[in-house]
């Protein structure tokens, strides 16, 4: 069995919508990332840092899962990052209402021994300082590293960030942060600029108007699927990078065409996470409607496009 | 062959970027929709209105690409049709700077016998009052009747417009204006209220995003071809609707199906118009060129999800 590494944080989240509110549910990069990748079949470790007052059915939560928890730190005596944020009728304007980083902020994680071999290293938003010395504990270079970050980052850290770019093979961001990060202000330009930083890799991501992939010559795109209805879309960035990296750790197959396939993976695992607050689907999925759903993702996307060239005109244009 | 009669404007556009200015150049929903639909095997007829002012080499220009103008009524003591329009960085934006009507405040236009019985018609944006007298000179009902309309007749004219809707096969929108005309939020609460009012399929523009083709029960998604670099937007949605139109008259096929394919068509014909101001580009494509950008369209979306269940976890989610 293939063993994914998730690094990451945990934390309590209180979301405000015009729907309604989720008072304090689980959150944090690392709990959505774990459990989209529980879906399939690998080892899942992770290593992040909570409080005290971090819930034991949460814990459960995650071994219900079979998700390893070694390398979570627990500091009895303090608190859990907490993150409180309001959304507006339009889901993709959301406003921070209040950020505890408590013990995120002295998150400096010594990696376990049987954490430092993993075939997959996502490295979930964290400052890239964090993601860095992770990289440097691992006894061998991973098969993948998949890294995730946010405007914040790039405006605050860029040259850390620019440091541990050079070591991973595949960058997730979404659009405006690829503008940001490249100065850039197209997609495909931004793509190019970025993938001279060091990834071979990268995932722009449109929110609900999907993903690109990129390599150096290559670029695909997937839709995201369109839901009659999103609920909220916190976590569903984390959950896109958990399930890709839980696909990709069920075979040995880095190539950009199976990473394809890993982007339907994580953007069918993103389109539950949106239908309810917090982990609350995402924790309780069916295999059932995973590969229903994944079905759904062929249907709105496949067509055959006539090969013969009857179709155009014997005049104009020749 | 099959026969497409064009409904749509004939003008003269003058269009400011942040890169530059046109000056007067081609424009009008029919010019752009009956170039694109030329590249295909089909007869093309036009129904429009200039003023004397409207250039011969224009008029040259539909006669070498094979486009009948019998149905063009020229007013040679008034003036064509007028659109200055400003676009801003983001080239989502646009203002609308000057509309001069002129011809067009009058065109009632009488459909000449030879365009009675087409195929397809294509009711370009235009006022719903015209397009619904357009069809009712028709001596039998089109196999399929494509329509474009805008916020302007949404707001103005939604009584007009709604009796039209009842009367054709494809309304062809963008998410704005799908959303004004549904009065619902999401793409697809919009697309089932939309088809409950007359066509039996909808297209929902995104720009940059793609377009989505929906009928009551299925739904595709199509990307738009992601340039590296967006010159000039005005007339990719009248492109794209002649280019799907010219498509879908090479068979006797209009079926969901084959208006996939259509839809593809149409975007990779759009492709092209935004490279360039006006129909400049568009009216000077190889087949060739065509060709290898349906290819980058294939390549850009097609991948091989694996169909093995061993890709799942033996325990979550059972």
């Amino acid at each position: 069995m293939r063993q994914l590494v998730i690094v990451g944080s945990l934390a309590y989240d209180d979301i405000e919508t015009p729907r309604g509110r989720s008072g304090r549910v689980l959150g944090g990069a690392a709990a959505y990332s774990a459990l989209a990748a529980s879906y399939f079949d690998l080892s899942i470790n992770v290593i992040s840092i909570v409080g005290g007052d971090f819930k034991q059915e949460f814990f459960d939560l995650f071994s219900s899962h079979n998700i390893d928890l070694q390398g979570v730190e627990v500091h009895q005596h303090e608190k859990t990052f907490y993150w409180a944020g309001k959304y507006y009728e339009d889901m993709n304007q959301r406003q921070t209402l209040i950020t505890d980083l408590n013990v995120l902020e002295k998150f400096d994680p010594t990696v376990p021994d049987s954490y430092r071999e993993p075939d997959i290293l996502l490295l979930a938003n964290l400052s890239p300082v964090v993601q860095f010395k992770v990289i440097k504990q691992m006894n061998r270079r991973p098969r993948l590293i998949v890294l995730d970050t946010m405007d914040f980052w790039i405006m605050t850290m860029l040259e850390e960030l620019m440091q541990v770019l050079k070591e991973i093979d595949l960058l997730t961001i979404n659009d405006q942060e690829a503008y940001m990060l490249s100065g850039k202000r197209t997609i495909r330009a931004a793509a190019e600029e970025i993938l001279k930083m060091g990834p071979r890799y990268l995932i722009i991501k449109k929110g609900e108007h999907g993903a690109l992939l990129f390599s150096k010559d290559k670029m695909f795109f997937a839709p995201a699927l369109s839901l009659p209805d999103i609920f909220n879309p916190t976590g569903a960035g984390d959950t896109f990078a958990g399930g890709l990296c839980g696909f990709m750790a069920t075979s040995d197959d880095y190539s950009f065409e199976n990473l394809k396939s890993a982007v339907i993976a994580g953007s069918v695992l993103a389109s539950f996470t949106v239908e309810k607050f917090g982990t609350e689907r995402l924790a309780s999925l069916k295999q059932t409607e995973i590969m229903q759903r994944i079905d759904d993702f062929i249907e709105l996307v496949k067509f055959d496009f006539p090969k013969t060239s009857h179709i155009f005109s014997k005049t104009n244009g020749q």
